[in-house]
């Protein structure tokens, strides 16, 4: 059964920006699913932020193994009841790939707990990507190292929780190093962070750039059926525990009530 | 100098029920405050819910290096905003030491970015804490396993980010287990989620959970000053980048121009 | 193409040991095969102390993608040089999955870096083990927690690296816990140490045990080819950088030359 | 009470290199203890290679909080048995701090459990540190990042595991990038790597070199006392278990009986 990928893109640039719409005729969104098509295995569809609900209704994401979102210059105006929907589906197992300027993304920021903070600099600089294992899932088929000949520059501190696994780290031309391949875990779902992809380059037709892509949506699809009763506190009466008890000592709780949330 | 603790609690059920008003006289908030005083190198103030702005004004936090928090009933009337100021002061060098039922507070969930869901159960049964490492500054002067003779079970799974460190897991006597201290790093500041304290138990007059709470506040501060730019996103021009560029390729940003968000 | 799993077994307790031979009549090798057999996509062989080099030839090794271990009594007797290339083989991709007393196993020790010691009792006590993340791959198809009726007691503080994830917790009858899940990566080999397994019970028989071994070898099993050079320190002369360079200041070492080790 | 930190060094180069000689009069260990010695609160030793025992005895270590390594030609000469009176003392909470090309000492490998590889280039290049948290203990008093004139340069992947916290990242004027300051948590002994320190640069005549030597020292030492039994596995008899119990089921070991290693 494949993969079911919705890409999502603020879809803002493409409209304002002659520059970008030259680079991604389709959108960014359009290129990245042309991207995945390529990789075999992953259907795709796309959503943009105006769209009713952003293009991410309960049913969509439903339907969604994995999410890719990118978003810049509009952050704050994606709804926090979506931003909370589509944390609740990552959670329940809900792969997410966040791309670049969605660092500071309400989605992501609010799944690390963290600023997402960084430095950065528009000057079409080299980027070499150092591959730190090259026989994780989301490296599959790259060199030990590859250059992307313009770029934004983001530089550390990246202020993110420490991730389970560094696999990309970038140096630039300027004299600045960023973590750019970054795994967490979150409830059931697993989030991959993956820095490039300026829209004033054309660094989605790379072709080593697809190609962490698709790995990327591979490693990040949790087959499992989702874990929909993750954010719920279930009350186990005592004569319901696994080692049935008597109750003792004092009680503010009656039997099979909800718990404050 | 002293380390300046501030408690914080909802401080609802010492008003609303005898039992608990009758364990903690001085609220939750007060023997909490005795305990840290006992530790010694630890000076306390406390807030509660009911205060202006909470008793966490902006003042207030600049001058706190950990902040203790208990909350059970009333997380949705924590103020957002208060929520977001709390964070970042957290972001910039403030311990935090959640205790029990604030595993579901909103400044809780929102550092972990996960549901922070659990199993529960009120029948007053054992808890027995195992300490992983008694060599850590947390464990400091404890037993290899200590126990409470009654408590609210608190169940895996535990929805929270893998942790720093596991430093304690409890036995419960109805046949559950739960990490019942973990610790984080969420930009500059500490974390440090401790179990017991369930309100109709005198737990926090226990020599051993009050020496956790001195403890775990002398590890949770951190002496550097505030990591004030924490949550920016400087731009460094081409001109003063560590190694000078001239801009290559298309841009879309202006010099000096502050990054979206 | 199916994954080719090795079964490693000590194979003592079987020889000598009538109650072990009842139990496990093919040995635990031959019953961990059969388990393996029935997951589905797994090719196995077995390979046992007393074989030539253990039955563990570089040849063998080179064709195994995850191999399973299990020692108790002569952990002491396995031979340094065959430890050292199985190390080698993980870190080159291959899996590991180190089963209940292979806690003080000579591989698991030297890939972990630390004691791996733990309290234990042999009581025939019930273990029940709570799962942290259902939807995990090695969790799929598990109840939210399982029993074992007897067991051997292992207990904290099990002195192990924090791992990438804690994955199952052991609630003992006697009143101990444990961490008897976790996984770790160390080069491009996926280990997974999973806790029971005593000797003296039928524990490999037991069905839901059977499902987390196959889930745990597809889990540990790296697609990729071997990291060969994972072992290498290669020498990148001046004019070879990616960015090349003249050298400055003075030098130690000729151009081409090996690295100390 | 001082932190007492012993600074070993193989001491080769500095009698074999006019070079090294000059640039470390008194050997790398008698600089690298006056930079500690200026840092305030610590007292220091030196012990090198050719000394009996390497300088290593039981009862110098036992009276050592904090030891620094500094190897390179010389690593396979360091014998088996005093690696693991070294190990054995980590473990029990004593810090170790591992410099540069020490990243292949048997020391060093023997805790990672992974090869430690990486590539190296001795052109005399800028070495760029980034500093990724600005407040944590190790980084106190440093800039956002720093320069080495001349350094060697190492490049990634560096095979180690994930570390607990990713301080430092170094950018290399010839193109690579490589994390340059991890830390790491085995048995109760607080681990940091930390890589500038070519023996053919002045590097640790470097003020900012000196004062994360310093920091690190005060980091990694451990006030509690030695975890003597971090390596030991206490059998817990049935009617001494916490909840006590009646043995049930068939027995391979008699009561008091030593576990296997």
């Amino acid at each position: 059964m494949p993969i079911r990928a919705l890409i999502w893109n603020e879809n803002r640039h493409e409209q304002s920006n002659a520059l970008v719409r030259q680079i991604y005729p389709q959108g960014i969104h359009g290129e990245i699913a042309a991207a995945l098509g390529e990789a075999g295995g992953i259907v795709t569809q796309t959503a943009t932020l105006d769209e009713p609900e952003h293009g991410l209704t309960e049913e969509r994401l439903e339907n969604t193994d994995v999410l890719v979102w990118w978003g810049h210059t509009a952050h704050g105006e994606v709804k926090d009841e979506i931003v909370r929907r589509v944390q609740e589906r990552v959670w329940q197992g809900m792969g997410l790939i966040a791309l670049h300027s969605s660092h500071f993304s309400k989605i992501f920021r609010s799944l690390m707990g963290t600023p997402c903070a960084l430095s950065w600099r528009e000057a079409g600089e080299v980027e070499r990507i150092w591959v730190l294992n090259g026989n994780h899932p989301i490296a599959a088929g790259l060199p030990e190292h590859f250059e992307i000949e313009h770029e934004e520059m983001y530089g550390e501190p990246f202020s993110v929780p420490e991730p389970l696994e560094t696999l990309f780290i970038s140096w630039f031309e300027g004299g600045e190093v960023f973590r750019s391949g970054l795994t967490y875990q979150r409830g059931a779902g697993r989030i991959f962070y993956f820095r490039p992809g300026h829209e004033a380059y054309p660094t989605y037709h790379d072709p080593i750039v697809r190609r962490v892509l698709g790995n990327a949506v591979k490693w990040a699809c949790n087959p499992a059926s989702a874990w929909k009763r993750v954010n719920e506190a279930p009350n186990v009466p005592h004569d319901k525990a696994p080692v049935p008890l008597e109750v003792k000592g004092p009680r503010l709780h009656a039997d099979g009530e909800e718990g404050y949330r």
